[in-house]
């Protein structure tokens, strides 16, 4: 059965995992072609290592990596480093990470913050189930500025 | 037959794959002596693992890396974050990505902006072609102020 | 017996490698499972290195690796290296280094940053000691608004 | 025969390579204990790979990857990624690349700044030059203050 | 006999290296358990390669890179690179390489900054010794504010 991990952290302050798990127990396949595999770090600078164990350890085709950065400047300096962690990761497993993060910037209402995590995250774990099994719903959606976590963008007249 | 890889996003509001698809297919020995190779992925931080991926598993030659960063403080360092990685996917892997990347705040008229792009993209995939068959081509143009995307600036005087 | 390493810095103003040590000191299993190994470098970008010797001479399956970055300029560039450096040292080994770092301009007093110190450096012992033997602790805190050296966020209604 | 690399770039307006070309023609030992070997890329992010070719694939010694960076804020975030790959393009191969970049806004007439372009490219092919056969050149200018492309700053009084 | 690496630049005011090397001649051992293995390069960037080779090639067990950056924009930039160079090349050999950097801005007195030279690349000399032959020296200054080139800061009172 092929696998597919997910990462998040205890710093968040959504339970960003359990929305990536329910959302992929919910696609065709569940159980018997795929499964998810869970895990929970610290913080998000801890992401990178877990994601790399997922991939060479528990054999992890992609990985869900969820985070909550928090809004002062160090917080933004530790989210580009949690980004470039996860970014060498991925590049030297030669596998997809998704980073499915939402900056406590992004909305300062609690609950429509809480429904842009749930939105963000659970787009986030289709496109890992389509880069897996399903490429060509990701080409006929090339250009057509698909946003996670909000209203589509749409493609540019021209 | 050489491969050529193409990779664009679904976040890109201008299909810039299927630009550097056509491109190339109007070049010499298209269909005989190379193909493109075309890959999706959700967004621009997905890029540099899809190019190594079309390098290693896919035996592509030379890649094409096309994305769209928006215009916000999160994006510009989001855009920062996958030139990185394609650097570090270029580097290890020790073959050319060429990276397409038009970004929002370059041109505000929508019509404009996919005009840029079609030509920013259109002469990236040039390159490509050269760097793979026609590297004098390349040689002969060194220091002449080439652009991607609008006029060339010319080589100054002296 | 397992190992877990502590490194800290002679840069710092507070002994955050002994805070860690006493931590571990006080879990379960210390001196039997598992026991602490120490080392003292010069500053925080010194410690990538040592947590990579910490891993691959000293069979650490963990690392803390503590500092206390200065708050101007030159400073902040100095610990953003080290953080890259120590991010670069853990995916590359593949081994969780958990990094407590307590930055100059967290708090003014110098009584309250020292606890601040002992808070942050001993539940970062604590998340070392979980990823290692309790990884359920970990999960089962996910989304919680955990913190390390101050209360803890919560989480969000919603 | 041993080989120094040299590559420049098309978006540059003015010739680098061939300064450089023609100041390592001009070498003792030229055309019989080294050559040239020179290739030419669309922009500054193209010259990693291309370094890292030289050195693997034509076996050179050392390179210069000679640049223009042009003065916009994304010129210059174009301009640390490029310097990042080339950085890791010879740490990875344990041989020096030496960056030649002359940035669009260091000289704002077009006469002095092809001046600076061919001082500071020639300057460093005597670099290249004196790494491979002559480090006492190198050692004896230790903290004198030397500059490349403008009088040297000498060394400080004390 | 053990090895330390030096390495210094031309670009430097004060010759750096031969500081690095004279205090290493003062210590104990020096000529029958260890020698100082001197380098110099161009400039800052240039030392990340030096350091690497110096390990590999010249089996140097640690080493120290000394640097003097410049004061403007594009020297800071330089800087970090050089600093990001020299991380990478010490976490891939795995072994220390300590930095010592005086920046142009730190002090506008050309006697006093000299003097800063002095003191900073004689401590980080004295720290390469104790890392490879007394860490007991280290490990008893852990948190006590130590500085290079100044005033120790001392430990916090709490």
């Amino acid at each position: 059965m092929d696998r597919i991990g997910v990462v998040d952290t205890m710093f968040a302050r959504v339970d960003m995992g359990s929305i990536a798990e329910n959302r992929l127990a919910g696609m065709e396949g569940f159980g018997e072609r795929f499964k998810a595999v869970r895990r929970t770090v610290p913080g998000i600078r801890d992401l990178a290592v877990a994601c790399r164990q997922l991939i060479e350890r528990e054999n992890c085709e992609v990985v869900l990596a969820c985070g909550m950065p928090g809004g002062d400047d160090l917080d933004r300096i530790r989210a580009h480093e949690a980004s470039q962690g996860i970014m060498m990761a991925q590049v030297l497993a030669g596998k997809h990470v998704l980073e499915a993060f939402v900056h406590a910037q992004e909305e300062p209402d609690p609950v429509k913050f809480t429904e842009l995590c749930r939105q963000r995250v659970g787009a986030h774990a289709v496109n890992a189930y389509w880069l897996l099994y399903a490429p060509e719903e990701l080409r006929k959606r090339a250009g057509q500025g698909v946003r996670q976590g909000g209203p589509d963008a749409g493609p540019l007249p021209g």
